[in-house]
């Protein structure tokens, strides 16, 4: 029987190339700024970050423009408005260095979707912001690889089937690699589709969610060097 | 000879919606603050935060938020970083207020998009933010109207030419419609389709070019109610 697996996407962030630990540092160094005002675990100022950064994704979106607003305001809430107009804008700097971190390619991943593009069609699907995502894919040199690059500001199961009636492809057919279960799983496996989870060291605290092992359209693989075989076991499986 | 114009492209802000006004009130406000530390005529705060917007942009691409960040910028840098932080805060709310402001249908628009569509498919472009474009489509009540809606990063004649090819259809068969001549018709025409221009009364400084009225695929319209008539006469003349 041949595979019923007929289109892959891939995540980028942290499945493709290296992201989150530029956001973690750039937290690192937020904290560092208002720790010159507060005592820095006295306030939580890791968790009211947080909190504000969750009220605001409503109406910012996801990325890095977002997350340095977040920073600001909390910055000014943090220290109840004591902050010098020269650490705010070191705040800003920070945001901007993230916006220009170099694209670094995670181990094997050019290989990886050149293998799974053999056999399937590959597409790239991708959340957060439009122009830092596509200056990222362009960067990457992987923008040839792919069939479609699609940025969507949000990986829930009516943006995936939306994806997928234009990619005129049935969820059964349709498997999504990446490193955020809610994201890139979870959504997928309820459409009917195939997930492929790919942890990596660092999650966003916004997108931790119980992970469900014994799903039988899921596989989980230690890096995109696994996912040929995956792919294939996941089909045998089915057949 | 039946028209050639077989899809309708529309711009969304400021030619279906209102958006242009919620940005000047907005700098309005911000010279107002930044007012309270400088002479806002001696330092030209109208130009110098226009600058820092300038070059910007390649950073952080077109929307609000980027806008925000940048009168943060600008406002610590007029100042010499004596603004104070209760003031900065004033700043980043004004640019959530634009985010939230309401989406306000220009005169006619769902009648003339319902007209075009009797003969035509109809699609939405507009460039900016993901997040906040996706948000006014939808509080619009207009997105049954569009076969697709495509938001992008830049409206240059490389986005156009793969959306073209993404829709199937070739650039003569394209008429664009929209209040920017550099970002809605220029880019169009060049590539062999057709533009229709809806000033608006506002446009931001970033957008201004020359506009040539005399090319044999542009029109102008004084409101979209007139659209419909000048996309024939676009078909007949060419007839």
């Amino acid at each position: 029987m041949p595979t019923p697996i007929e289109l892959v996407g891939f995540d980028a962030d942290d499945t493709l190339w290296h992201s989150e630990r530029y956001y973690e540092a750039a937290h690192a160094e937020f904290e560092a700024i208002v720790g010159r005002y507060v005592d820095v675990a006295d306030v939580r100022v890791h968790d009211r970050l947080l909190a504000v950064e969750r009220e605001n994704v409503k109406l910012f979106g996801y990325g890095v423009k977002g997350m340095t607003l977040s920073m600001v305001e909390a910055a000014i809430a943090l220290t109840d408005a004591r902050i010098a107009a020269e650490d705010v804008h070191r705040i800003v700097m920070l945001g901007k260095g993230v916006l220009e971190h170099p694209v670094e390619l995670l181990p094997g991943v050019r290989e990886a979707v050149e293998a799974v593009s053999a056999n399937h069609r590959v597409v790239l699907i991708t959340k957060g912001d439009l122009h830092h995502q596509e200056r990222k894919v362009e960067r990457s040199g992987l923008a040839d690889l792919f069939h479609r690059i699609e940025i969507v500001s949000e990986k829930d199961e009516r943006r995936y089937a939306a994806l997928l009636e234009q990619f005129e492809v049935p969820a059964g057919a349709f498997a999504m690699v990446g490193n955020s279960y809610k994201s890139d799983v979870a959504p997928v496996l309820a459409l009917g589709g195939w997930g492929v989870y790919v942890p990596y060291p660092l999650l966003w605290a916004l997108e931790r969610v119980e992970i469900d092992a014994s799903h039988p359209r899921f596989a989980q693989v230690a890096s995109l060097a696994q996912l040929p075989a995956a792919l294939a076991g996941l089909a045998d499986g089915a057949a």
